[in-house]
């Protein structure tokens, strides 16, 4: 249904670094009112010339910042979106969202911008398109060729398409990353909620914060937009199983290398355990958990609970319990009136479908026996109670199946308040069941038995992207079955699109390739930033002396000789307490397998290799704040001689500090020049 | 072509633990004298059963094993295949393999083995079918609820679909990650050289080290397979990019979640810097692997040289040098003769399709600058030279494009011994031609000037899997262009099948998938078997005084408070040499952004903490080899306390010695609680 009409607003798109405005375009509405709030529409806009600007324009302007910089720009953003949370807040509404579905969408959004920000800068190289990816691998005798697998950012655009249900957070869960990653965003929301996007990239774009081409938003259709990316580019969709078989066969990912990623809805289960009586506190929390997400976005999450699996003697309690919970604390209504605590699906189109797959559910053997398919009873924004025939409200529905392997119970999802409840008798019953969803995002494990625990969670792992498991300890600090947390991943096999997003620094890195780099270690380390054994150093004046902006790879001081007496040991052992038998009973060090006879302490050789080491007076090396991959290779015996050599391995200056974090290779020896120890040193080094 | 010849063998499949002998079968012939071998056929085989019993009693045998109990058995068939290496060999000549082919093919076989058997048992847990991956993530303020990822093994069968180029290596590389992942390993070969993959199964099963159902070989046809398979199982697919493409769209991966990697073959490109002379070591070094890459294996090999990408100014130069190389060292014949260096392609329809790839290149632009498609003279098993209209042989060809652009030379795959070149004129221009290739295994960057390294790299990055430096440093010593290591990953972006294999350990994880686990801290350690912080500890008995078959996770030992004194900080700077101004001068200390006064050595702090947790007589606690994790939190001040307190964090028994590692959580505190320090002290264990 394309209409004009000259006093409805028709929704921009922000393409080629400007706002542009369609003509024509599909009405978009309230959806507890049914009024038109815009049109939405794309007809007519310039997609390959998107395409090329995020290839060319965004690429470019994110490849000159480092990853920190990029994930300061992420903080600043959130704090746009927060001083502009109001505004959302109400446009959400409109989009049946209450403050409480809001609140995961937008402060959710926000908190994905600040989380990526903080592991950026906590996790990632202050480089700019490259990340080491595992330890060096030696491949030759003598140490001169090697290998080293890296990530570099992939070379094109990342095109995501959205679901209607978090217009907010969807975007951001996945520009997060890419943004992170130097990869330039194409955004395609939904059209029921594209409003509500439109609003959130106006405050992006707005606060002046976005490196050229490195957000672009598409409103409205964008079919032909997978036949304009290749090799370079990535997709990232949100949505029906169906829709993401049709892309997974588009021509361009099949023949021409595109990417693809897909989270789709998918039949998720919560599982009761059969040690779980009606009276113990982990009841309480599956019944509150199963309404949660039957009553939270009406039901519209891709997470939602769908199939509820208990054990066939409590069934009947967990029904009444969970009626219980609905009946007592439920309201259906437009989210703005006061008390509401469930508002309409997305749109009436979208309600439809629910009571068609609903009664699709019925006729594959469920029984309703909560709720019901008639148009509820709701409260208006004014305050009073009654239907609202152009509202697009549901009531919560639970189903039963009395036979737990029916087809429609583990196939048919109804997108909205809805879930099915069957019943099990043993364990392995249970597991066959959830995983009869053919791979879930998420599934919960309730349960207070470890032996249960584990034997549902090893039996349903394989098919499934998360597992919570709920007891009595977590009920109240769980972030919910229901809610992806940025630190984890978000995805699941199968149904659910077997693919990842989110998990922290994963999902940048879903945006970049990784690749092998051989060569020498001077070539290696002119690669990757990071000095490796073999490659040239360079001495003279001690590194220590040097700030950051004189510090290079490879700058390196080679110790004095110290003798390790039998005196030494002694002392040692006395003064720190360490009379592990080993350093104090010549007998007993002999027969360990791993020793000479007595030896120095490990902690001995680390302390005197510091001294032998250090550069005392100030300067610019602040502080030695840890150390890292220490191994003690050859044992020292009383007559030995140790040194140390001290070389800049990895130099990562800090974006907001006067200072930045250096490691050093620290490669111990002896008089044979044999390895005695090898550790990475970690310091804070000031940057003049 | 299918036959029955009575006299001719038909090679078996070895399907639900037994040799299964088909009826029929299309001949494979002799590379060099076109005889009949065998007959190849699968008409009748149980594929559905063959599937089924690898879900269920192979999933069972090797689930029963620990990730270093399977890497012991890929160890010991390693063992079993090496001696009988001269059967193998003799097998592989027939294929048209050179000695120095076989190397690669079986010896790199084998050598696949023994990487994954000694990386499994270093960096793999000694557990059953989980791996954490990653830090734990606290996801709640009182540290009651968090997450973990995990990898989990998939729950079905690894199907390999194999090329006919390494028949062993290529059946090798896939199955020892899918075994030491405990995922059973259903093979199937290429037809034309079927008859060496059965014989090195053969070796395989006799050796009796398989566990049941570990591994099925299908001879012959096996298109119905991708029918029979779900969101379980995984296939790997090698071969070519038109056959990949069919795969991906099948319904199964489609729909069902099957999951699927290929490697194709791809355009591989040798760029030769502009800084290198023809006087240079890197000329010499660069036309040396194009000669390499183009005869080895007869070209036949995904990873060949496709494209050489030189300066215009050498080009001549470069087609003389490969011409004079090729001259005095290849001699093209029968494998089985004296001093031949180039064997004859698979088959005579593999020469065929070369042949008509050469002329549609010349068609595409190309010259034929040197060698040709007629039959060529070749060296006989009897030493003489002539004909052999029954042999698939092929004489080296190399092609010149004038125009570096034509559509051909980015696009047409000649998999033989063929190669084009093509003339770049800046180092940007070097960059999009080897792009064009959309997508390529590895590329060689020939150069010895860092600056031009760089740019070359940094530009084709995004379009490969792997990059291979060369430079005079590393010419000798370099694995080779051609050689997939099972260190590094092997795979590409677009035309080269966008998947990875090997890359060691990151393999083994592709036969698994990621999950996140949401609980306690005695959740997650339970499910987990590594000890979190917040979960229970148990004290009384000293944890170093119980060997591995008593200790348990969470065995924690709180030690007494020691005070710190100025007395103390000075000697230890006077004993050690640390004479840092933090530890020894209160006005410069107190001037550090990061310390109140002088403070106490870290390395003293280490020290101490060895001696309060130090349980010094004999005992089951060998040795401390090493420390992960140190971060210093907290400064200590003259007069502060400080205690430590140490948890068995991970216990990993080894299996050929009667100790095992255990690694110890140590959490220092001061008198105020406050965290001093965190680390991980690494300990061996004695079993008894």
């Amino acid at each position: 249904m394309t209409s004009t009409m000259t006093d409805t607003r028709v929704l921009p798109s922000y393409v080629l670094g400007d706002w542009w405005d369609p003509q024509t375009g599909t009405p978009t509405r309230d959806a507890s009112t049914g009024e038109v709030l815009a049109l939405v529409g794309s007809d007519g806009i310039d997609l390959a010339g998107a395409v090329d600007f995020a290839r060319t324009v965004g690429q470019h302007s994110l490849g000159e910042l480092t990853f920190h910089q990029r994930a300061l720009l992420l903080k600043s953003l959130a704090v746009a979106l927060t001083a502009a949370k109001d505004d959302l807040y109400a446009v959400s509404g409109r989009t049946g969202a209450t403050p409480r579905d809001s609140l995961v969408d937008v402060d959710g959004g926000i908190g994905v911008l600040f989380t990526y920000s903080s592991k950026g800068r906590r996790e990632l190289p202050n480089t700019r398109t490259r990340i080491v990816d595992g330890p060096a691998e030696n491949l030759s005798k003598d140490g001169s060729f090697g290998g080293q697998h890296v990530y570099e950012r992939i070379p094109g655009v990342a095109v995501q398409v959205n679901a209607f249900n978090f217009p907010v957070w969807g975007m951001l869960e996945k520009f997060a990353p890419a943004f992170l990653a130097g990869v330039p965003t194409i955004v395609k929301p939904a059209t029921p909620t594209a409003l509500l996007t439109e609003a959130a990239v106006r405050v992006m774009v707005d606060s002046g914060l976005l490196p050229a081409g490195s957000l672009q938003l598409v409103c409205g259709g964008a079919r032909d937009l997978l036949d304009l990316l290749d090799v370079r580019d990535h997709v990232a969709f949100t949505g029906s199983a169906s829709t993401a078989q049709s892309l997974a066969v588009h021509s361009n990912v099949i023949r021409r290398g595109l990417t693809i990623t897909c989270e789709t809805d998918s039949l998720n289960a919560a599982i009761l355990g059969p040690d779980v009586t009606p009276d113990a506190p982990e009841f309480a929390a599956f019944v509150a958990s199963v309404v949660t997400e039957m009553t939270s976005k009406a039901g519209q999450k891709c997470t939602s609970i769908r199939r509820v699996i208990v054990p066939r003697g409590v069934a009947d309690e967990v029904v009444a319990a969970i009626g219980d919970r609905i009946e007592a604390r439920t309201v259906v209504g437009d989210p703005r009136a006061e008390g509401v605590t469930m508002g309409p699906l997305a749109s009436s189109e979208q309600r439809d479908e629910v009571r068609r797959s609903v009664e699709r559910l019925v006729s594959g053997g469920g029984r309703i026996v909560l709720g019901g398919l008639d148009d509820p009873q709701v409260r208006h924004d004014d305050g009073t109670t009654g239907p609202a025939p152009d509202g697009a409200f549901l009531a919560p529905v639970l189903l039963r199946f009395d036979d737990a392997e029916a087809h429609a119970v583990h196939e048919i999802e109804a997108f909205g308040p809805v879930a099915s409840l069957i019943a099990y008798d043993t364990v392995a019953e249970a597991v066959h069941l959830a995983n009869r969803g053919g791979g879930s995002l998420v599934a919960t494990v309730c349960s207070y038995d470890a032996e249960t625990v584990s034997a549902l969670v090893d039996g349903i792992a394989p098919f499934h992207g998360r597992i919570l498991v709920l007891d009595r300890d977590d009920a109240r600090s769980s972030t919910g079955h229901g809610s992806p947390v940025p630190h984890l991943v978000h995805g699941g096999p199968g149904r659910a699109g077997g693919s990842e997003e989110l998990g922290g620094i994963r999902a940048v890195k879903h945006h970049m390739r990784r690749l092998a780099l051989q060569g020498t270690p001077n070539v290696l380390t002119g690669l990757t930033g990071e000095w490796r054994t073999g490659a040239d150093t360079a001495t003279g004046e001690h590194p220590f002396r040097r700030p950051l902006s004189r510090l290079r790879l490879g700058d390196s001081v080679q110790s004095e000789e110290r003798v390790i007496t039998l005196d030494d040991i002694a002392h040692f052992a006395e003064f720190t307490g360490d009379t592990f038998y080993a350093h104090t009973d010549e007998e007993a060090a002999a027969a360990n397998p791993f020793f000479p006879g007595r030896v120095a302490h490990g902690y001995l050789l680390l302390s005197w290799a510091a001294g032998l080491f250090v550069d005392p007076a100030p300067g610019p090396v602040l502080a030695n704040y840890g150390l890292e991959n220490l191994r003690f290779v050859t044992p020292v015996s009383p007559g030995d001689l140790v040194k140390v050599r001290l070389t800049a391995k990895r130099i990562t200056p800090r974006e907001t500090d006067d200072y930045g974090e250096v490691s050093w290779d620290a490669l111990l020896t002896n008089q044979r020049d044999e390895v005695v120890a090898t550790y990475d040193v970690l310091t804070l080094v000031a940057k003049e």
